[in-house]
This record gives C-alpha cells, sequence and structure tokens, in this order.
C-alpha cells in the first residue's frame, strides 16, 4: 500500500468520536452502533450480555477507553501507511472530556482537541452543586421570569399535593399511569419532571432535532409557551413534561418508573444499556453531585451528596465512588502545561459553566458561543444556526489547521 | 496545623524515589525497606507472600505505580498543609523512567522531574538490541583494546572447551562449583559471566561502593588489570567474575544457579523477591530485548528475541509482552510537548545510549556526565567525584530551583 500523503492530499485521519455514542447516557436509548464507541457503549461490549455484571463492568474506566484510542490510533495509522497523518480527536459532552484527556496523557499521538461542552472541571468536583440546575433554570428566565416562576409555581402545587397525600388529584392532573402511593414515588416524579427541563435547556436547538428524542426547535420557548398556556399550572408542568416525554402524542400517560431512571448522575442517565455503564462511570470516577435547592433554581430541592452518591453505588454496583480522582489522573484546573485543545460551549447549556469558559494560552482556547446550546458546534450546519456558531466552527477549524501544520512539519519525513 | 509557607521558608517537599528500590532489580537484593517504594517492591508487596503469585501480581503496572505517587503527593500535600509547595521528582534508572513518566503524566502534581540515567528510549523499543552490551564493551576497550581482546578470548575458550565437552576442565578453570553437564549450564554460565562485566560497568564508580553488591573504586579498570594478569586468560576470567561475586573472597566456589537467575532482561534481574517484581514488567509493560553478538561486542553471541520474550514471559507469568505500549503510553521520542525534565547520563553507564542524550528544547534538558556511571549524579558526594558531576548537580540544582520559582508563582496564594 502506497502511504498516504497527507501533505498533499491535505487530508488528515480524524478519528471523530461521535457524540452520540456516548450522551446517549442522558437520552433515550439511541443506539451508537456503526460509530466508533467507547468500550462498554453501543456495541462495543467486552463481555457481551454478561459486560454489566460485577466484576466484568470493572474493566471500564476513562483510562482504559483512552488506552483503546491510543491503540486504535497507532493500528489505523499502521494499517493506513499513515504515519504522518496528523490525528486531531473531536467530541462533545462527555465525549468532549475524552478528546481533552486525550490531549493531554497522549500529546505523541493526537495533534490536538477539539472538546465541545466538556465539562472537565465540574465533573472533577471543582465548582458548585448548585450550578447545573441553576443554569438550567437561567434558560427558561431567558425567555421570561414569569416562565420560571410558573414552572416553580407548579413544582410547589406538586408539593403541596404531596404533603396532603392528595395522590389522586397528583394522577389525575399529570396524567400519570398509576397514582403515587408514597413520598419516594413523588420524589420519583420530581426527578422525571426535572429531567425534563434539563433535557430541553441542553438540547435548546434552535431547529428540531432527534438526537435524544424528539424535540421541537426551540424546546426552551416551546416549554414556556406551553407552561404559559393551559388551565392550570399542573396541567401546563403535564404538558411541558409531553413535549420530552411525548413528543409522539401518542402517549396515553406518564408511567413514572419506565420513562425516567434514577442513577448517579441527577442530570439523567437515560434508558437502555448505554445508561448502566454511565451510571458505573458516574459511580466510579465521574463526580456529578448536582443538586437543586428551590433558591437558585426553580425545582423542588433534591440533594445528592457525596454520602448519597456513596451509598446508591455501594448498592448497585459494590463501588466506592472516588471523588478526587479525576482531578489528580486528569489535571482538574491546572492544565496550563497542556497545549491545542479548543473548549468550546454554548452559553444555553447547563454544562458550560463545568467547562473552561476563558482562554488559558494561545492553545488552550475557549470559544464561547452565544445562543448555543449542547455542543451545537459539532452538528451539522443549519440554516437556522445563530451567527456566533457558525464564527465559533470557522475559528476553530483555523486552529485545527494550524496545529496539523505545525504536527506535519514536526512528524519525520517519509 | 498552620499552613507551610514554602515561599517563605524556601523549602520543597520532594518526594526523592530512592533509586536503591527498584535497581535492587539488578543487585543483590538489598532491601528497600525504610524508602518510599514502589508497589511490589520492598515491603510494598499488596498481597504480602502471595504478591508474586498469579493473578495478584496483575496489579504490578507502571501505570499503577505513577497513580499511587500522584495520590500519595496529594495526600502528603493534604496532611502537611502544603497545597503550595511545589513537587519535584527524583529518580535513578527505572526509578528516572518512572520520574520523567510522572511530568509526562501528571505535570498537574510535580513541577519537575530529575530522571538520572533513565532509559526511557530503548525500554520503550526504540534503538538497537546491540546497544546495551556494545557500550559494556566499551567501557572496558576504554581501558585498553587488550581488556577488550582478553575477556573476548576468555570467552572463546570458554566455547571452545564447550564445544569439546570438556565440562570438568570448565569447572575447574572457573572454580564452579559443580561441573556443567549440558549446552544449557554453558549459557547459564555465560550469562552469569557477561552479568559480571555488566554490574562492573554500570557501577564504574570513581570510588569503592556497596549499592549492589561490594565493588571497588574503578572497578572496569580492576577487572582489566584482573585480566591482564594470572597464568591464563579463563582464570583471569574467573578472577574478574569474583570482583562482583566474591569481593568478599569467603567463596569457596561459583554456584552457576544461586550467584546468577536468568529472567526477562538480559541485563539480568538480580536476585531475591524485587527481582520477581522486576521480571513481571519485563515480561508485560518494560522492553528488554538486549543482545550480545560478538561482533560489536566482547561477549558470547546471546539472542533475546522478541518471541524469546513472549514464551519465557507465557512459561513463567502466562503473560503476552507488549513490545508496543510502553512507546504509547509513554509517548517514546515524541516528548517534545512535555517540559521540565532533566534527562542526565554518565558516559559510562551502558544504559546511557538508551536514553535522551541530547536536549529537546530549553526545559528537557539533556545533562552529559562525562567519566560518570550509573546516575553518578544521585548519589552522595565524594572526593573521588569527577569536575563533571560537580557541574552536572548545580546545572540540576539550577534547573529545579527555576522549576520551583516558576511552580510557585503559579500556585494560588494562601
Amino acid at each position: 500500500m502506497a502511504p498516504r500523503r497527507c501533505r498533499a492530499s491535505g487530508r488528515s485521519i480524524s478519528l471523530r468520536r461521535w457524540t452520540t455514542s456516548t450522551s446517549t447516557a442522558w437520552g433515550t436509548g439511541r443506539s451508537a452502533s456503526g460509530t466508533w464507541s467507547q468500550r462498554y457503549y453501543g456495541r462495543s461490549l467486552p463481555f457481551g450480555r454478561d459486560s454489566f455484571s460485577v466484576p466484568q463492568i470493572g474493566l471500564l474506566t476513562v483510562e482504559q477507553a483512552l488506552a483503546d484510542y491510543a491503540v486504535m490510533i497507532r493500528e489505523l495509522k499502521r494499517q493506513l501507511a499513515a504515519a504522518r497523518c496528523p490525528v486531531i480527536v473531536f467530541g462533545g459532552s462527555y465525549g468532549g472530556m475524552l478528546a481533552a484527556y486525550m490531549r493531554l496523557k497522549y500529546p505523541n499521538m493526537v495533534a490536538g482537541a477539539l472538546a465541545a461542552s466538556a465539562p472537565v472541571l465540574s465533573t472533577a468536583g471543582l465548582g458548585d452543586a448548585a450550578q447545573f440546575f441553576r443554569d438550567v433554570t437561567a434558560d427558561f428566565e431567558g425567555v421570561g421570569s414569569d416562565c420560571r416562576d410558573a414552572v416553580r409555581g407548579a413544582f410547589h402545587q406538586l408539593e403541596e399535593l404531596s404533603q396532603q397525600q392528595d395522590y389522586s388529584l397528583i394522577q389525575s392532573k399529570l396524567s400519570l399511569c398509576a397514582a403515587p402511593s408514597s413520598a419516594l414515588d413523588v420524589q420519583q416524579l420530581n426527578g422525571l419532571l426535572r429531567n425534563a427541563f434539563t433535557l430541553m435547556a441542553m438540547l435548546d436547538y434552535p431547529y428540531s432535532t432527534h438526537f435524544m428524542g424528539s424535540l421541537p426547535a426551540h424546546p426552551v420557548k416551546v416549554a414556556c409557551d406551553t407552561m404559559r398556556s393551559g388551565s392550570d399550572l399542573l396541567s401546563s408542568l403535564r404538558n411541558t413534561a409531553g413535549i420530552v416525554y411525548n413528543s409522539s402524542g401518542l402517549l396515553p400517560c406518564f408511567d413514572l418508573y419506565s420513562l425516567y431512571v434514577q442513577c448517579a448522575d441527577p442530570t439523567g442517565c437515560g434508558l437502555g444499556p448505554n445508561s448502566l455503564a454511565w451510571d458505573y462511570q458516574a459511580c466510579t470516577e465521574i463526580d456529578l453531585c448536582y443538586e437543586s435547592n428551590n433558591v437558585t433554581d426553580m425545582f423542588p430541592p433534591m440533594t445528592f451528596t457525596e454520602t448519597d452518591r456513596q451509598l446508591y453505588c455501594a448498592r448497585r454496583w459494590g463501588v466506592v465512588p472516588r471523588p478526587d480522582w479525576l482531578k489528580t489522573q486528569f489535571w482538574g484546573d491546572a492544565l496550563s502545561t497542556a497545549s491545542n485543545i479548543i473548549f468550546s460551549n454554548g452559553d444555553l447549556d447547563p454544562w458550560a459553566n463545568g467547562g473552561v469558559r476563558q482562554s488559558l494560552s494561545s492553545s488552550l482556547v475557549a470559544v464561547n458561543i452565544s445562543g448555543g446550546a449542547h455542543h451545537l458546534d459539532l452538528r451539522g450546519s443549519n440554516d437556522a444556526d445563530p451567527e456566533s456558531v457558525v464564527s465559533a466552527r470557522k475559528t476553530e477549524a483555523e486552529l485545527i489547521s494550524r496545529w496539523v501544520e505545525a504536527e506535519r512539519s514536526r512528524l519525520p519525513s517519509p
């Protein structure tokens, strides 16, 4: 096989780490098959159906995933006779964390990383447990403070009915398949409802998407319109949750325990096998102890402390979480010795403020996308794209192009 | 506890990785107890006496060792209220590799590394299998080409006697406790003898040492003097081996299988439990496929190919070596994105040319020590020290001092 002439062709081999393969953690179980996927996601199941058993699940670590990529890149370069082709890694969300980590730990293998919407700080325990749901709230507040107030008011009514144990009214108002029968059921309901707002904030794209379920364009605005209409707040809340859980309009009622599953990630683990993998990661290395408090956000107070996490993870997986590990292993905010990483974030994305928002050097570049939701920059172009994301993609392409050129001059001649 | 005021005191906490704790791999089983030691060395045995069984040995990896250091540094900084104290890592030989790796993988934890006599390239499979024993030979040649010729001549006589199967003459000339009875015994004898020259070259210090056994000052010169004297070459070879194996003069004969043990490291694994750990590492991550060929060196041809390694390691530990891994994981020669590492090497050290001999940048500095043996710079000062090592230590201190200052200005104020 003739060696690929990267310089001549102007092409580099990019190992795009499809965001779909991991962000299904939050989604509807959309399969990652057909894309390169991290071990234990999609079809990358090292022990087949037994992969999610203890101890087989134990080989699911960030470190092993990165090592897989390193070996895969080495092997692909060999098979493609592409030793001189620079590699750039791309990823969104957790995939963005992996992209950044690859550049931190394997700069010999990858010339640069685009880490889109990568909450590298908050998942390492750096930051504020209230940040996430505060920023979800801010999106709805951005449409109008009346919208935020309506949501808060609806949750307040729900809380009152719950205290009165008027479960049948809760059932009818919220179209639940079964009436709640305990405080635990109400907690589950609150989780399910909060998760709908989380998803709409994350996926507040300017066009309809089918990325994690089906959502209309500008779902936060649609949600606020829905909260403002309707005969009463609880019915509006039900209809708003329906934007996420009943986009087809075919669901006769909401089943509390099949539409939403509580896990070690209070922002939602999604459903299906990928959600198991994500739950395990949230129980070991990735710290997602976000809380709502009804003071800085519009949701009922729902705590998830490190102790809660410990108890849950011991019971579910027989593991003890390591809240300090990610910060040690992947440098936390001590990133100054790294290079060639773009940290892009959209200001509508509740994950954004868990990431790097300010450039740390000329090659550790924060790209902030006004009006952008979760890794909007990684999505295909769309006529409805705001100018900010068009400009962000241009900046990203220019930086990557520069890195590729520099890497080509570094790599040995054929 | 009051926080340590590093700036005021001018002190930094250095976690010195004692070279003794790992280089006993080649030595006489000197205990590393009382020093910080890598897992599976010295008293750091995670499963006690069972630590060297399969599968317990499986937790011995470079990655795990580095993670141990990272957690230990974090914890020490916490316990000592020393968050603002920069950490510099020191190591010699394999310990030097670990020091360099710490800076590559955890620059958030360590501000710099002194990697003394660290064969980071050859152990990653970069380089020439003939390099090591060629450089051992060069040391003896440096004393005089007649010395090299005498050693080669002695091995040649041994080979002739072996081909004639005159094992009793071999026994008497070389004072063996038992006569060899097979080609395998002769191979073992050759390994034992070659190892004596290896150790004298590595430890060719200008004063007597008790680091790996007891050696006189300038052992290579002593060896050459010994080779030149004596009634015949084989007796001289025996006396020369005695410098290493019979420094006390009390050994009545050489026992082939107790003084030297063949392993996955043809430069010698030493004796005792540490040698087991080193053998396992040489069977998994660390590639030590060095060979003598009697063309570029003075030893009998003794091959150790990747296939030999595979067969041995499968039999001994049930593992498959990963010859490409170290280069992938610890960047091989693609070190340009790293910073704040000193690669010091002495030109008498056969490990030197397996390491970094030329500076790669202003903060990836090669320090070459003329007349220096294996990590001479890490040893205490001695009146017999050559000027080169005095100067090297000064350079190292200046660089480290600069790194410490830079790190202090980076770390947050109290």
